[in-house]
């Protein structure tokens, strides 16, 4: 193809969408930052951000949205591109996907932000050899998404990994966890909310001698080799604000190996366990590399669906 | 194409290997048991009934082999459809693969037996609808499979769901669990063995009002609730001795519903649970189906690798 393609992408979080319009994933000239308001007025300031870029650069060929949960991404679905109910006041039921197709008539795949996350990840290795990988973000929230045989992982909706069940550490005493549905469920005890209930204060200001940091690398661990034994990934990658913290990898990589006790054994995680469980390669842009990637993939390998919209 | 393909199926497992060979998933009249001994004489007489059925019926088309695992599953592997590294004596690093590929020059699918019958079980569902499916088998031991985006899931190596940790129960006392490796992960606690190691009685022998049903009921739907925040899946199958008893079925879906808590708002899910944790549709025969529906496979929707074989 002699002409770049132009690609518009999103970053659909709770406080804010991250907007770009670029060619490739270096390319960073056209980008904004717009406050999740209202849904109406975050919208139109959206589409105002990609009209002008159009203006200057040209007709996009596609868009990709990674959006914060719960999102149908079931296409044959009535209300595919939709946040599902939210507690985010006025947001359940927002669609965020017909109003870039229909204004800049292109394709627009939508995706959770850690499934793009994993995809943007997965398209930066090579090929096969990162063909199962999860991404887990632990911050505000705990999330995880994940790349499978060639595409993001839905199918009854997405995943939903902060909320998997973790057995209870006898350090943690009678802490309840802070989750509303769940109570103790992995984001309810390892999410940052979570470690600033327990401790009394920012996860961040905690010092590294805290046993705290102790307790959360057994959490997140235990989580992880739920994640190994149940979709066999190659690679785990953690991102997220309280990752950020890097003495938790060599822990948390400690504890898997205790805990899975020689059960898995494939050399990648016996013996090269510090480069399967590892921050992200595309550093803290992962998440808004995640809608480039879609979009990416939208021109890449496009749906049937998509093909015989009317361009 | 008008001569129906003559495909071998395999189920590899720890007392019997089930060998058939079949023109479709009815065809059921070439089908014998052979022991498992040692590999050497076992595959021995595997070679030898399908030559003998060679002879009466044409050249194979393909072969499918669901086998016990741990196996190398990854065909780009040095050690690609060996057996690894088995508590069962003499069978680690036995290759299954080579021989029917050498003898039949035909292409070989390998698959553990949970993988290939989550296949088998898709490939009976109107396609879409069952894009993502679990398939748990809980007896001797407790396995689980998967189909996802259009392939069986696996990737370091391939699941083993029946490892995952779950939350002990305050009923279960200090029972340690039989896992040799975990001591008290979901198969410590809830397989076959596991209840009659807890209650000194085998399972099938314990009367439906016995607190045991209960307590094997809320482990199990632990498990089934991790599946669902980490795999999304459409549809658990639940297959395997323990979950012939059919009390299990309506206490593991009211417990799964009560763990969630409301959270995963798919419709499928809360209103219609009774057809989203389900036994197999093939029944018994699931497991053996699931050679053939790799074989099937293999036939469909060939790999680069298998095309480029001397036929």
């Amino acid at each position: 193809m002699l002409t770049p393609q132009l690609y518009g992408a999103i970053e659909a979080g709770g406080t804010k969408f991250v907007c770009a319009a670029a060619r490739d994933v270096d390319d960073t000239a056209t980008e904004t930052r717009i406050p999740t308001t209202t849904p109406a007025r975050t919208l139109r300031d959206v589409t105002e951000f990609f009209a002008a870029a159009a203006a200057e650069l040209g007709r996009f060929d596609a868009f990709g949205i990674a959006s914060f949960g719960p999102v149908d991404l079931n296409r044959a679905s009535p209300t595919f591109g939709q946040i599902l109910a939210t507690p985010k006041p006025g947001w359940s039921h927002t669609d965020l996907v017909t109003p870039l197709a229909q204004r800049f008539e292109c394709p627009v795949r939508i995706d959770t932000d850690v499934n793009a996350a994993a995809l943007a990840e997965a398209s930066r290795g090579a090929g096969d050899l990162f063909g199962t990988l999860v991404y887990v973000t632990v911050g505000t929230g705990i999330g995880g998404g994940a790349f499978v045989n060639g595409e993001t992982l839905k199918g009854l909706l997405h995943p939903e990994m902060g909320h998997t069940r973790v057995v209870r550490d006898a350090r943690d005493g009678d802490f309840p966890g802070i989750c509303p549905f769940h109570g103790d469920c992995l984001e309810g005890l390892a999410s940052g909310p979570a470690m600033q209930a327990r401790w009394r204060q920012p996860a961040e200001d905690l010092p590294e001698d805290h046993p705290g940091w102790a307790l959360e690398a057994r959490y997140l661990a235990l989580a992880l080799v739920t994640f190994v034994c149940t979709l066999s990934p190659q690679r785990i990658i953690m991102g997220g604000g309280v990752m950020s913290k890097p003495l938790l990898f060599p822990l948390i990589r400690s504890h898997v190996l205790e805990l899975l006790n020689n059960y898995v054994r494939a050399p990648e995680l016996l013996q090269q366990i510090d480069s399967f469980i590892v921050p992200p390669a595309l550093g803290h842009r992962a998440g808004a590399l995640g809608g480039l990637a879609l979009a990416a993939d939208a021109v890449r390998a496009p749906l049937r669906s998509e093909l015989t919209a009317d361009r």
